[in-house]
């Protein structure tokens, strides 16, 4: 095989059946994939959670992932806040020419493991090639199943769930992804990872602890204000936090403070928004920092009924800041 | 709001959510979707289907269809080729800085008409902005449903279902989509247009006929020859067509001549072939024939076992030529 991406991998004839046989079946192998047809064929039960997210990140590496590890915990994290299971995968791949095949079968490789960290399977998959520099987009769609054990927690949770007297958490330092791929992006020396991780050991602790969750968000493009500032609106209630209580990495906060960046603007990939009563915030703390990737959770604020569908900011100089979602164009190609 | 896409549009904040308000939201409202939180939650029964497709054609707009038409039909048509009936599709968009906001806007219009005439509802979606030249892509991922009354029938419907005694029955002409993406793209007039098309109705009166189908698959990149090779080798039979049994539009025929192109090889949008056993080939004839985007059906050839996973083509001049799947790169980007 060649070791560069060529049209001739998107003609869906041979070129792309070797592709398919020396590294997308190889990494993902698993009985309902082998099977190779047009779609796959998946048991399931009562209902599903559906979702899907594009990956356009660049560098397609950056310190503590890649766009394989991302492309599986954007889906998985997405199809976990509605309290699902992820249980199904779906990816297209779109290969610029040029694309070197040792980088894509590395990818490949990321993303295999992600999944099985994750323990969702790939069920169908889909090749295209395209002009352009050697790069890469990949599209991943999911499938979360409901078990039945969780069916009473879950229902329950929702984007507009917040209510008067919930508290608010993150499950831990905001703006890690973001700081990893601007100073990867800016060449930047420092070793700030991204935190792209599947929160599946996280939500599953908190769905069985039977607290009543209102909202789970993942905190992605946008950054947290952009994630609590359309949670607000979507309950009508009014969100605070305070921004001493925000965790941010040392090293992001000096390198955000050294580009004039906001770090309740910038992007993570491996952390989530926790809301709800006030009373079971402390039971849910113990929860998340005793998970995987879930160390560094805080409360951070509070629900109330006062001026529906803001979210405001007690900021560390005393003062209170009311927040929007990002306006501009943020951080292209974050994720 | 700017009539260009910008990389503001792929932020995740404030132009992300215009964008999703004035033109997604818009054209593909329904109630899954608007609830506007990570995962859509849908009812499903028993076992699904599920696939997925990216979609990179240009030109964006060609005779006979645009992308948004191509990447419903496309999935949809994946979904039915399993025996599924096409249920919930997810949608990600890549969208190139500088696209035209009046063309995604009538791109998206065209998805939403094709997907209600497919039967299918939009669950889900994500948009990124990428730097380049206005162009953009699609990926659809698609989920279908088994409905009781012909689990029987689609049971036995697989890639390797062919048996001895088969006929091959294709449900129109051949090379349509290639034929008319190529003109567009050489700029040649001819009045030739893209065959993309939803198989819904065809699929549904196949199902519902009792028929023993053993294998049914969509003719797409690669064209008939790759697509039956393939199906020769998953069975291990022996796949014989006649050349003058495949119906080909005349003028894709010329179009095909003039540039030394074989009509077996050039891809469909919106075709299928479907193999059965031989007694009932006339009955599937006719129900092809009187479903919608089928009137061209044909008997085109017949299973047997002499040369196990081999494809041989009967020839206009009496010759037997033995054919391959694709070799080389084919037309680049044609879906």
């Amino acid at each position: 095989m060649a070791e560069k991406i060529t049209m001739a991998h998107g003609s869906g004839g041979k070129s792309t059946d070797e592709l398919i046989d020396t590294i997308f079946a190889k990494e993902f192998d698993n009985p309902v994939l082998d099977a190779m047809e047009d779609s796959a064929v998946v048991p399931v039960t009562g209902k599903i959670a559906l979702t899907t997210d594009s990956f356009v990140v660049t560098p397609l590496k950056f310190r503590g992932g890649d766009i394989g590890r991302l492309c599986v915990c954007g889906t998985v994290n997405d199809l976990l806040m509605r309290g699902a299971v992820p249980a199904w995968l779906t990816c297209g791949f779109i290969l610029e020419e040029g694309l070197d095949i040792g980088l894509l079968k590395e990818l490949t490789a990321s993303m295999a493991a992600t999944a099985k960290e994750a323990g969702i399977r790939i069920a169908a998959g889909d090749t295209k090639v395209v002009e352009g520099h050697g790069g890469m987009y990949i599209n991943t769609a999911g499938v979360g199943i409901f078990p039945e054990e969780t069916s009473g927690v879950t229902a329950g949770i929702c984007a507009s769930g917040a209510r008067e007297g919930d508290a608010i958490l993150v499950s831990g330092t905001m703006g890690d992804h973001h700081a990893a791929i601007l100073s990867e992006r800016m060449e930047i020396e420092t070793d700030i990872e991204s935190d792209n991780a599947p929160l599946v050991d996280m939500v599953r602790n908190l769905l069985k602890s039977g607290l009543h969750i209102h909202t789970m968000r993942d905190v992605t493009r946008g950054g947290l204000a952009t994630v609590l500032r359309e949670l607000a609106k979507a309950s009508g209630k009014t969100f605070t936090i305070r921004e001493s209580a925000v965790p941010v990495n040392p090293k992001v906060k000096s390198f955000a403070g050294l580009l004039g960046l906001d770090p309740v603007y910038m992007g993570n990939e491996g952390k989530m928004a926790v809301i709800l009563p006030e009373s079971e915030a402390q039971e849910a703390l113990q929860i998340i920092r005793k998970s995987r990737y879930g160390s560094g959770a805080a409360i951070i604020g509070r629900v109330t009924a006062d001026k529906p569908g803001e979210l405001l900011m007690e900021t560390d100089i005393g003062g209170l800041r009311r927040l929007d979602v990002l306006q501009g164009e943020g951080l292209p190609r974050i994720c």
